[in-house]
């Protein structure tokens, strides 16, 4: 088994990341849950995984900041994307009745994501916890007879739980993007996706990080490398830059492959506008998984 | 006291969101807690409230794509903004010390933002609570001798709880951005900050939400009308609009009163390219209160 590529998540098992690890990598993976984001971007910078499924951004929360730094501080290259809508369900041990529950475990986030259930059964009583997947293993363990969890549809099959009730998230517009990211192929800092080349009938996105002067119009001026060339942005986000005020830092995400010209042309016109600019990544544009609906394609 | 206003935030007393209240209004002012964000703008749309004020983006877990919503879909008008740093405090009971201390409750997100404190402390259990400020609360009414809480200052000073150690969080560049939000002062969708005037040294910044059509370019062409009059941008964020592949909703940020003449052209050149748009507000620009530092002026 020592051929199976090793890919790292944060999380316990069955937590989304593991969803989304399960759409982006092949039967021939062996998920690692690991504890820390910090700790899943080391795993591969050292060699321990091969690859890591992270969280990007969430429809509802926004982006996760803190995984974009590490893009920043660790050299590792965007491979995948994919969407996970985030699916809430009741999960109980084997035997467990509903009107047996009396109390329910999840992650406080995903408690109240899921305010319409508590108010429909009030004699259940909302019952914080870690994690999503890890209720599940808790109560599993524990062989609790009156209490459930929320959590994955997969944390239900991971840990043997059954599930009572599908889907009682109040929102389904909850989805979250996670990339899939692997040691860049030739060395550090100058990312080239060098295995993936465009294949007639696969769109490829490209994700960049760029940094602009205090000057009125530098954010105008960067986006004339993509607009010049009639390439679509999929995504723009300012975020200032530590300890210089009135600097920023961009994420941008644009439909192209790098070894396009005009991709090409635009990241070179970029790079001599901004005052730092790095490619983090192309990859196959991600499609959320069937039945799950879409979050907008973003 | 019938003439106080009534400021809304979602949490229970103490929260980050009572903090950053204190920091936007006076003490001619009465919070009130309420348990959603949905709940805290309908109180201000229903007249049961003067204000409110809500959390916007956070530089750790990015922007609160929530109540971006709502505040697309209710017509009020923010009045001003400011920045809290997430401080985390351990907080007992006045008689308990800290060798004492077997467990600490907080909400999850916060025990995972003191996560150096729990590895140089192994003899303390973390314990996953609802809220940080009702951890402090539940503490207090139960009088427990052998644990503590992670919560704000304000927390520890509103149930009478003694802060054993000061700020704990691993990362100090946790900083949330709030809005005040009051009722538009002249009718629906049409808001102008009448009562807000340029004043010699007071600079304002201007919101706006806007959305363009599905065609490269569309957003370099909507920040020409803020470039070609020297206006500096100090936030723009897309997101994808429902239902509507490669269409977007963008929110931005301006420095500028939007009765400045620069700015007033700005937005009716803006108006004129993009499908929908939007003033959410002009507000004095917010710092973050003293000995908090700066989260880079976003």
């Amino acid at each position: 088994m020592g051929l199976k590529r090793r890919i790292a998540f944060q999380g316990e098992p069955g937590a989304f990341s593991q969803v989304a690890a399960n759409q982006l990598t092949g039967d021939d993976s062996v998920l690692i849950p690991l504890e820390t984001f910090e700790e899943v971007f080391l795993s591969v910078v050292n060699r321990k995984c091969h690859g890591a499924v992270i969280p990007i951004e969430n429809t509802l929360h926004g982006s996760v900041h803190d995984n974009y730094d590490y893009l920043l501080k660790y050299d590792l290259s965007i491979r995948g994307e994919t969407f996970v809508r985030v699916v809430h369900n009741l999960i109980a041990g084997p035997g467990v009745q509903f009107p047996l529950i009396r109390r329910v475990y999840s992650h406080p986030v995903a408690l109240n994501q899921c305010r319409r259930f508590f108010e429909e059964n009030p004699q259940i009583e909302k019952t914080p916890f870690y994690d999503t997947a890890g209720s599940v293993k808790m109560l599993m363990a524990k062989g609790l007879d009156d209490a459930g969890a929320i959590a994955s549809a997969t944390a239900a099959e991971i840990y043997g739980g059954r599930i009572l009730k599908k889907s009682i998230e109040d929102d389904r517009r909850n989805f979250t993007r996670f990339f899939l990211l692997e040691r860049p192929k030739r060395g550090p800092r100058f990312i080239k996706p060098q295995l993936i080349r465009p294949q007639s009938g696969v769109r490829f996105k490209t994700t960049v990080v760029f940094s602009t002067r205090n000057t009125p119009g530098a954010l105008f001026r960067s986006l004339s490398a993509f607009a010049l060339r009639d390439l679509n942005l999929t995504k723009i986000e300012s975020r200032p830059l530590r300890g210089k005020p009135w600097e920023y830092l961009f994420y941008l995400d644009f439909l192209g492959h790098v070894e396009e010209p005009a991709s090409r042309n635009a990241l070179g016109h970029l790079a001599e506008l901004a005052d730092m600019m790095r490619v983090l990544g192309c990859y196959p544009i991600g499609e959320p998984a069937a039945n799950t609906g879409s979050p907008g394609r973003k």
